[in-house]
């Protein structure tokens, strides 16, 4: 028989239709002779009656054989319920079973098929099918279709054109770790999988695609934590002609188009601007959450006046006021933050608590003479628990950044009903990296400098700003974007400020300098991070509860047991072979 | 300045419009002091009129300077143009320009950007982005989004998920070769990247999603062809509860749904059904072009009433008739046709001309008693010229449906306007594989046998016959689907008939195997060749034609240069190493 409808769909108008429905069952309870079943499809769960009165021998032995997760067919009619469930869409009415068909059987699933069960995240991986069984789960992939179904909608409508770029390309040593795929034709070369289709979407805008869109899977063989996986998907824009802020422009439209459509919220355009050394300064954070307040403040001057030797000799003083929080942190409690803070690189940590308009704490005595002065610079009442890093201004900043998270998080000062989109502008273009002792690119080499510091790129690259856009989202990076070098003079200027040698440039980008020439319109674009934007629509904090099949924190897939040994064979055709690793 | 419009959108009725444009300089002519301009972009082309009696000095100077493939910014009026030039649609207007920025210059371009220019195929991949300016190349690109458009708004509305499934796969022996990805993490270990979604679109099905699709990359490592590429595009269905004509239609309606939208064709639904044996018998292909008759005509009985030893002896006889193609056809022509049924596998090419009701050519003589026999059997007039092919059933078949392909070409038979879809549809489960010295899946493994010949899965794997369609466009195999097994069981008995142990079954399958026992509801799908589809509805012989960024027949970029060497670290993270073959 042909399903009528899903079952979570059913509801007081089909009273009197007969109907046939499909799907698993949830649960089966015996009550005074009768069998009641929770039937659950895609769309939710319908209730279904099997009365011996009503059906033959063989079908009442069939609806005593169902164990949860049979999948089974019924036809029956719907009838008003008699103690009506007001806590489903489809508790009005139920199904009164006349036929009924067992379309396969189930073991014991390894857990309960239910919203909040406690599973570890390697189990529910391991029978991931049965994890996205969880209507939860379904919502998120539910969700997830809809946002990028109204992002194809905004950009077919502005007339960008959705153009597959290859995922095997080059591997180029800038940026992340690549994954390599090593070819079969030409022995010892190696593919790679892109990081993001940066250069090709460039090379698009000069073929005068004009407008170019793509929801595209990137990839990264970086060490993996929450919100990173291996493998990740980008919206991925790129345009010609167009300014920074009509790029910011229509990224603001998709963006409100998709709260608007997915959670029904109203976002206030245009998104409010912040420069990435006020970020810095104000929240010690490139990405920070504007949900709440606890903005980081500089006290170096007033810290110099004080007999406090700790304040005087720092570069900078800077504090954080957790209001109301004086009570709610013990010494054992403060102890943990200043361990916190240690991690973050600073030497220490210094508090204060304001009570009776008087400050307490081990380095209350120093701040004595001045407590009316830090009260007022810092706006700090009665109650509250002022933590100051005395550091290097890139210690101070990221450490009470920090600290700012977390003490949010534990006094609950987040409202999470809000979305708070901010622009992050202004970008250095360099970063200089301890580790490869040496600057890299902020964004990425490609990144337009701003025409008044583009000089520096010979004398001083902390002077060099880029024309650069972060966009984020209560905290998170949601994605990124810039103008781009259009001309092979600036493009080898860059490439020779990183440290390449014009070999090593040609070798590498030979194809984007040679490309450069030929008439390159002036470009710049954006990219999403997909899954995390559907991560925080769905109000989840992990990547992998809206992806379908991820990997675990080792790469692996326990499912299908992925990355998994090949045979000989394969080897010997890729002319490779594998070295063991001294083990230690 | 902000651009008004696109060049190629101008029209009558933006006479007396002030605009600005921006794109290249496709031409320029000079001509009795005055410069015009054919400006492009992405929607078409516009000529610009520089007039030096209405502009300054440094702008004629400019103007003069301009090259082809420079980048422009022009400001002026739309101005009806003197001599209209009917066959470009801005060919009423011209812009009297009188600002012009030039954005950037451009070197002589390796070739020139206009359509039906010759190049090479390499210097078309190596200056890829100049290959895309050309119109018709942009016009492939934009079918392509209109065609991916189509499917997803039908998909979408008929309920259909967008789930992305994991590029970074477990490697499977069975089926083509896998691009392999080594793991960093798990020494020794690798990913596959997938051949197709198959086994997770299934897993999805199990997961309650009902209804999957997916846009989306697939791979193998294969020797390349024109149809083939290293990457291709799969649009992947799957369904639950559905039967196969259920599938069919869905598939039918976003066909013809493309169709309409894209080239506004409409088509007739449903489409024929033909069935596996059908199509080998008639046109000697599982995938026959309907567009042209010259079917393959049985003669084995008529052939044994004639003294030819060949005919005689011959397990069959087959022919085909190609209307009026006598005079076409010479001896020598002839012998090339030969050479090509030995390609196929046949023992030679007999053939006949009909003229004056008489047969003509070196076998004639063996047939002259029975003529009329013959060219009643075979619906044959003067004019026609027959091939005959006496051999095995497989390999008439095979041959004579090259030899109807080759001849439809070379008699200009096929319409080219026409869009001939087709089902073919009860197909065997299994194929003979010579070269691995067993029977393989004719789809795959997961295919569905027949209710009724399902339990010759034991004894005669001949008879077994597969619930699969496939569906042909044009000659071409556009796509293919099945229902899929659902019982542990039967997935069982069919590793088994492949020649797996329990143990290999287990090693590859075994999350599979698990899967089946925990309710997996019926289902099957299909998948498209996007890329094979796109071509054809462009009118294109070629996939690259409709691939922005596609491998050559050595499976690289001749662009980047991908695949290319990598670094000793890199190699080391891996714990590879690259081991020279031995050249020969």
């Amino acid at each position: 028989m042909k399903r009528t409808m899903y079952a979570g769909d059913v509801r007081s108008e089909n009273i009197g239709q007969t109907i046939t429905l499909k799907g698993w069952v949830g649960r089966r309870r015996d009550l005074g002779g009768l069998i009641f079943i929770d039937l659950r499809d895609r769309e939710g769960i319908m209730q279904l009656v099997i009365n011996p009165e009503n059906v033959s021998e063989d079908l009442m032995k069939d609806a005593e054989s169902l164990r949860n997760e049979y999948v089974i067919e019924v036809t029956g009619e719907v009838v008003e319920r008699a103690s009506a469930n007001n806590n489903i869409p489809t508790g009005q009415v139920e199904l009164a079973v006349n036929e009924l068909t067992i379309l396969n059987t189930a073991k014991t699933t390894p857990f309960e098929i239910k919203d909040d069960v406690t599973v570890n995240d390697d189990t529910r991986l391991k029978y991931r099918y049965l994890d996205l069984r969880r209507p939860e789960m379904l919502k998120n992939f539910k969700l997830r279709h809809q946002i990028t179904k109204s992002i194809r909608h905004y950009l077919d409508d502005l007339n960008f054109i959705d153009v597959e770029t290859p995922v095997l390309t080059k591997s180029t040593p800038e940026g992340a770790r690549d994954y390599l795929v090593p070819s079969r034709i030409s022995e010892g070369h190696f593919y790679a999988l892109p990081q993001s289709p940066q250069l090709t979407k460039q090379l698009l805008m000069n073929a005068g695609f004009d407008r170019y869109y793509q929801i595209v899977k990137c990839f990264r063989d970086e060490d993996l934590r929450g919100d990173r996986q291996p493998e990740f998907t980008q919206v991925d824009l790129e345009t010609s002609f167009l300014s920074e802020q009509e790029i910011q422009d229509i990224t603001e439209g998709l963006l409100a188009k998709v709260m608007k459509e997915t959670l029904n919220v109203d976002v206030t355009l245009p998104f409010p601007r912040m420069a990435y050394n006020d970020a810095m300064n104000f929240y010690g954070n490139d990405k920070p959450d504007t949900r709440y307040e606890m903005k980081l403040q500089d006290l170096t001057e007033l810290a110099k006046t004080v007999d406090f030797k700790v304040f005087a000799e720092a570069p900078v003083v800077k504090a954080i006021v957790a209001k109301g929080a004086a009570d709610k942190y013990s010494r054992k409690d403060i102890d943990k933050l200043t361990d916190f803070a240690k991690d973050f690189g600073a030497k220490g940590l210094a508090w204060v608590k304001v009570d009776n308009d008087q400050l307490t704490g081990p380095i209350a005595k120093f701040l004595t003479d001045k407590t009316a002065d830090f009260l007022e610079e810092l706006s700090a009442e009665n109650g509250d628990l002022i933590l100051f890093v005395a550091d290097e201004l890139d210690v101070a900043n990221t450490t009470l950044g920090a600290l700012r998270g977390r003490l949010a998080k534990e006094l609950d000062l987040i409202d999470n009903d809000k979305f708070n989109f901010l622009w992050i502008i202004d970008w250095p273009m360099f970063e200089y990296s301890e580790e490869e002792g040496r600057y890299m690119s902020a964004h990425h080499p490609f990144t337009l400098p701003t025409e008044d510091t583009a000089h520096y790129l010979e004398s001083d690259l902390e002077k060099v700003r880029a024309v650069a856009y972060d966009i984020v989202l209560n905290g998170y990076e949601l994605g990124g974007g810039s103008l781009r070098i259009n001309k092979r003079e600036l493009q080898e200027r860059m490439f020779t400020a990183l440290g390449f040698t014009a070999d090593e440039a040609k070798d590498q980008f030979g194809f984007l300098l040679e490309a450069l020439e030929y008439g390159f319109p002036p470009h710049g674009g954006l990219a999403l991070g997909l899954d995390r934007f559907a991560m925080l629509l769905a109000k989840k904090d992990n990547i992998r509860e809206v992806i379908a099949f991820p990997k675990n924190n080792k790469a692996t897939d326990p499912m299908t047991e992925a990355p998994s040994l090949v045979s000989d064979k394969q080897l010997a055709e890729l002319s490779l072979s594998v070295e063991e690793k001294n083990k230690d």
